[in-house]
């Protein structure tokens, strides 16, 4: 009997297949393989290629723009919004309208082309998440924007463009709303039991067991119990943190352990699938609070989304959440 | 510069590319091809190998499971929800749970493995509708279902795994997040103003005119201001109409022929894409009310998503709808 599961969080209802649960193998997809490319507009030599660097790590001494560098964050060539110019917020009779203001950011996580988040180094992957700090401090000096979505699209079939592996970041003037509910549900929550819900659910699967993944100092990444997508993973920090940005400095270190050990088990697992992740942290404005749980939400891509899905937020997952537990916590990378 | 717009009745914000929009044949697609299957288990001749059949319509005296029928339905194979037991509701700590009791039924709505809704006539395709009807009636008895949801994966790309033309019933013990959204919005409208938002907006783009794509006697399809997708089209009955399975008669016809001109519209200018359509009706129990409006969602699969949708329900449309209504508007299939 397949189950209906919901997440606390959210309220979305899933579908968990119990019956003919998709083991690793079942799943047809492709590797992503880095094929190489002589004009990566990331790769050092082609620092022409890209709009002028925002922020580089690395650096002794060489200029701007030039090779050195061991991470460097540029302004995305195409972006998806521009980022001069007022709100200019508008009506339409029932409609409501602004200008599409906001910053859309790459960072090169490394100058290797041939490296992905898995291969490189703990300090190579530390060094993205200072990145992404960095500059999520910078940009919230800016009054006009609202919440700062990390994300990284991993592979083609997840969405990436260029191999070469890079995050991206997204300055919006608006909340998204999947993050706007998770914040109104926890605070909800809160107001109701003063306790994080995060922090309860936390608790809660160090004491079950059977969904945990990792653990380390100061995270810990476990498959939530209604999960939409096979394998799908949340990395959150043990005690409670409201926001990304806010994070004490030995976090930084730690969250890039867990994530290269949770990579290198997805791709032993998955035979290196694509996947996508995204930084869920607290909006701007209300970075200290007791009740949002900053976490990362990373969905390995093994199947189609189909009509269903989005026409219904409900999700149909192969994989009961234990079972993907157990294939990454036992896998010997 | 680009836009960002509102949904009025879901809150969603998304961003509109106006600079560098993406026409029809910007897009890398392919194009759905029917290669016909011998062995294809929806064809005359192999009713053997679905599950014994709910309702068949066209049979002139033949017998149940045999050839003769002009459209036929049946239940799921591999179905994701089971239809025996009770739903045996439990909580495991922070958790909900319930079995996954559901129906999964598959509508085959042409005995030709040649043909798409696109290709056969107007009277098949109202014969779609009043399986979808009947179908809904009946397990409307079913004291434990709250929603029942139609919908179709139209080729490969959208999740289709049969290539003969059908579409998909999923009966739920719950209500979806994303319609249970839809519902409580437009309660909330009409609660401060005493008019459908739905009706509100239909009067709206009649006036407006730049998103309209086609209008018959009792149906609009429009480009909804604010889409996810590159050539959404939502299809609404003009008049309140609360929910599908309620319509007045004639209205049957009118959504088949609407439907069918919309999607030789669809195929001619986007050379035959896949496109995933959904049914938003009322839930079960509150059919019969003044604030929500049934409609048919329409996505044709034209993008990849990627995390950055999944990640915040915050989506990058590459075509304006002004655009895309205007060439569906103008084609002549």
């Amino acid at each position: 009997m397949p189950e209906l599961r919901k997440d606390p969080i959210t309220g979305r209802w899933v579908i968990i297949s119990t019956d003919r649960a998709k083991r690793p193998m079942d799943f047809v997809r492709e590797s992503v393989q880095i094929k190489g490319n002589a004009n990566c507009p990331f790769c050092p030599g082609n620092e022409g290629k890209t709009p002028p660097e925002i922020l580089a790590y690395g650096r002794n001494g060489s200029g701007k723009d030039t090779p050195g560098w061991s991470l460097r964050v540029v302004p995305n060539k195409f972006p998806a919004l521009g980022i001069e110019g007022g709100l200019d917020r508008q009506g339409e009779g029932l409609f409501d309208r602004m200008n599409g203001v906001g910053a859309h950011e790459v960072i090169i996580e490394t100058p290797d082309h041939k490296s992905t988040l898995a291969t490189i180094s703990d300090k190579s992957v530390e060094e993205v998440f200072w990145a992404y700090r960095d500059r999520m401090l910078d940009l919230k000096n800016d009054r006009r924007f609202r919440y700062i979505l990390l994300f990284k699209n991993h592979g083609e079939a997840a969405g990436a463009t260029v191999e070469h592996t890079h995050s991206q970041l997204i300055a919006l003037p608006i909340v998204p709303k999947r993050v706007r509910e998770e914040v109104d549900n926890s605070k909800h929550y809160y107001d109701e039991k003063e306790r994080c819900i995060f922090c309860d659910m936390i608790r809660q699967e160090i004491e079950t067991g059977t969904r945990m993944i990792l653990e380390n100092d100061y995270f810990i990444a476990l498959a939530p119990y209604a999960p939409r997508f096979p394998f799908e993973t949340w990395i959150l920090p043990r005690q409670h943190s409201s926001a990304f940005e806010n994070m004490p400095a030995p976090y930084y270190g730690s969250l890039a352990r867990i994530l290269r050990d949770f990579l290198a088990r997805l791709d032993s697992v998955l035979a290196f699938p694509s996947y996508n992740y995204v930084i869920h942290t607290s909006p701007m404005g209300e970075e200290i609070n007791d009740h949002y749980h900053w976490h990362i939400e990373m969905m390995p891509k093994l199947t189609k989304v189909a009509g269903f899905e989005w026409g219904t937020g409900f999700y149909i997952n192969p994989t009961p959440p234990e079972e993907a537990a157990r294939f990454l916590r036992e896998s010997r990378p």
